[in-house]
């Protein structure tokens, strides 16, 4: 053809310039062993990317149930739905372990609103799980800003008869922003206990999340078990743009006094269930490894990122075993827990059921960091099975798999721990995390299809090495 | 206090479960030198997370002035807005590029649709860059569908009077998303000049994408100089979802009759300018490292991903290395191209005053892969500085930038290249990326900010790192 040059400068531009080659392993450097488990990985990764169901499962219980905190009849819904969908992926055995938890209700939206220099300011803001309501009229008080909890306790009887407005920020400079998240927290979880103690009249807490937006984030908070309840005083989150523009209001106009009102109250623990299923193991079924997320969410949002990305994955994780005709020697268990939000009481009663019927886990691993894209796995295991999960990074690291630190896994499976139990918990991007966790805008379209599936063959992936390599050695079975 | 286990539980489970740890560098791994380079890394982290200027102008350049196509008024104001940011950051000194570019408009919403089994359908479509218009009444004709170029070859004058349907999809499987749209562009490209030869009315060409949806994404398209104009048809882009639809529609009734309506043209090519500001060096002046990123983007969106984030990125070196007082040893230029979409005579037209001007070039860094979280650069180099910039990885790798392949760098800097040039693509996470290139959804909502500026930090990072040690060697210098 005449134009070839044309041609030639065109496809050079597209195929050469914008294009980054697709990483491949160079195979020479690879044992056969490791051959085998190259070729085998690959195989999930295009097993989820061409017929991958986690995303449309996600949809169900996202927009079909929404958000499903503990007790609601959300969440029992879920319940429903997870199990039913295990047994159309076709699970050996799926079961139901019934637990009592923890029954907050919301109630009617929150107000809040302040007036400065002759302007109303209306204020989004959000209860606090567990937080008691205010009065049915509300709570009108001056405002004292601090930026933690040791300045909280310092004022003492000064905080009497007024709101506690904790507004330490993220530290935006922290790369992972559940670091970040990490060193605020504690304002929300402890700052109404702490100023319980001295009469303050209630404790509005900036928003855990590094954006700046008008959206509350809601997220558990305990008042502890020695407050007397009669002490009890509420708490509520504000958002981030609201606590930057009060924060400006408190220093021109200290004096200015805050509303706020919410009816949100516990109920009597009420009866819900985890749910379990699994592929028993072809050689060793008395080892079990444990793959599972959170059932419940946050109610405010639909529950997508935290964690409804986490559910789905995990049962992903064996429909891309089935899918594939792996069989694997140990016992693999996808378990959906309830209440990890608010109590954490089916994590206990998953591992107590497991010490009182004598099971032996060999390891887990959850998935509650939202669904972006793979970065990789954080490892809480000894120094044996810490340095044989690192040992895969070549296997890993064509799928982005690049972090493999030692640290913690998840708050579901950690009650499993123990010296020769590998748990493992999987950690894709975190940047957008804190932009949704725990608000109206953790939601299914927040969630990208291919992104979710890339974490459904990741966490496949560790799981089929870990099935395979760990506890070969007898001398280390637990 | 009373409740301390409670407290020590609640903050195990927050501090030591779902937190991942900050990566950080051991710095008893790293030589004296690197242990100041490691520092000054983090320093521009630091800096572009907590006073970073791109997310506010990427909204200037998205919102203000919007999609802005080589020719257009838009592109003018871009120009014209680039110019004056450059000023303001306080680059060294700032000029305008003069250059002509291909003037392509688009005309009215383009109309298509069909009717099979008595219901009619309308189809998102639009015109392909550099299209001609189809007559005034549409294009109706009966449609082939084909999966390439030589299946297209192939038909040969079966495809006369018809309209041809080229619809290979993404191949799904392939992680780095950038090497699916390699493998597919080829039938947007070149579709409509290789069915021209043979008689077709028309060609509709599926959308670059992994997403099924309903948005038509737009791209440059060529019939090639040799093609006389009175052969030309018109093409077009069908979204990925309607192309789905139209080939099952096909399977059921091969006879239905295709209708397209566009009325783009090309008008004669337009004066307009790449922006370029540097940073003059203070020991090597004479030696110049290009940063920068394309100012035209389609018309359908705001150009955010494409390219306003490399944009600001581009700026934001720059604007870091003022701020934290870092002053390189050779001249840093930031150079925003114009037309890379449709031509790239901006970079042509850079590189021809560069070789005129004998200017010294020593290496180049472009940002055209969108604004998502940072994994990396692809580098094209010759090996000693290949090795060079592959030996940083320590001090990339705890802000997510691990791949340091060989690759391709950008469109834009591609014509600089040359044996001791040093090219550099940045590489962001590609997952989410053609969910939104070339279509009306590459709006400033889709950018996060965190992963904007993460990205510029890691761009300034290999900026500061590459100043300091290419060419140290007298022998390699360019």
């Amino acid at each position: 053809m005449k134009n070839l040059p044309l041609i030639a400068f065109v496809l050079f531009v597209f195929f050469s310039c914008q294009q980054k080659q697709e990483k491949v392993i160079n195979s020479n450097q690879l044992s056969p062993e490791e051959k085998i488990d190259s070729t085998k990985i690959k195989t999930l990764f295009n097993s989820v990317l061409t017929e991958g169901k986690s995303y449309e499962w996600l949809k169900g219980l996202t927009q079909n149930i929404g958000g499903r905190l503990s007790g609601s009849p959300e969440a029992q819904l879920a319940v429903e739905w997870g199990e039913k969908l295990m047994k159309e992926v076709g699970l050996d055995s799926v079961w139901l372990q019934p637990v009592m938890v923890p029954h907050w209700v919301r109630g009617e939206k929150e107000i809040a609103t302040y007036t400065t220099n002759g302007v109303q300011k209306n204020v989004p803001i959000c209860a606090l799980g567990f937080s008691i309501a205010t009065p049915k009229t509300g709570v009108l008080a001056e405002v004292i800003e601090v930026k933690s909890l040791d300045e909280a306790k310092a004022l003492g009887d000064k905080m009497k008869g007024k709101i506690v407005f904790f507004n330490r920020p993220f530290d935006d400079t922290l790369i992972n922003t559940f670091s970040a998240y990490g060193g605020c927290v504690d304002q929300r979880v402890r700052g109404a206990a702490v100023c319980s103690e001295f009469g303050a009249k209630g404790v509005i807490v900036r928003s855990m999340t590094n954006s700046i937006d008008d959206y509350p984030h809601t997220g558990t908070m305990i008042y502890g078990e020695d407050l007397p309840k009669e002490k009890y005083i509420p708490g509520a989150a504000i958002s981030s743009k609201a606590a930057n523009i009060l924060s400006d209001d408190l220093k021109k106009n200290p004096n200015l006094k805050f509303y706020f009102k919410q009816s949100c109250k516990t109920l009597p623990d009420a009866p819900s269930f985890n749910v379990v299923g699994e592929i028993k193991g072809s050689e060793t079924p008395e080892n079990i490894f444990v793959v599972g997320g959170h059932l419940d969410s946050w109610d405010l949002g639909e529950g997508a990122h935290d964690d409804g990305t986490g559910v789905v994955q995990s049962l992903e994780v064996a429909y891309l075993f089935k899918k594939n005709n792996i069989k694997p020697k140990n016992t693999i268990r996808v378990v959906f827990f309830m209440n990890e939000e608010n109590g954490t009481r089916g994590a206990k009663k998953y591992a107590e059921l497991a010490k009182l019927n004598k099971e032996n886990h060999i390891g887990g691993l959850e998935s509650d960091a939202g669904g972006h894209t793979p970065r990789g796995f954080s490892i809480d295991a000894n120094d044996m099975n810490t340095a044989l999960l690192q040992s895969w990074k070549k296997l890993l690291a064509p799928y982005g798999l690049h972090d493999l630190d030692k640290g913690g896994s998840g708050a579901d499976i950690n009650p499993l721990k123990g010296e020769n139990v590998t748990l493992v918990g999987y950690r894709p991007d975190s940047q957008r995390y804190f932009d949704y966790h725990h608000t109206s805008r953790d939601t299914f379209d927040k969630v990208n299809k291919r992104e979710l599936e890339l974490g459904s063959a990741s966490m496949a992936s560790i799981v089929y090495l870990m099935d395979k390599y760990l506890y070969q050695n007898e001398t280390v079975k637990p």
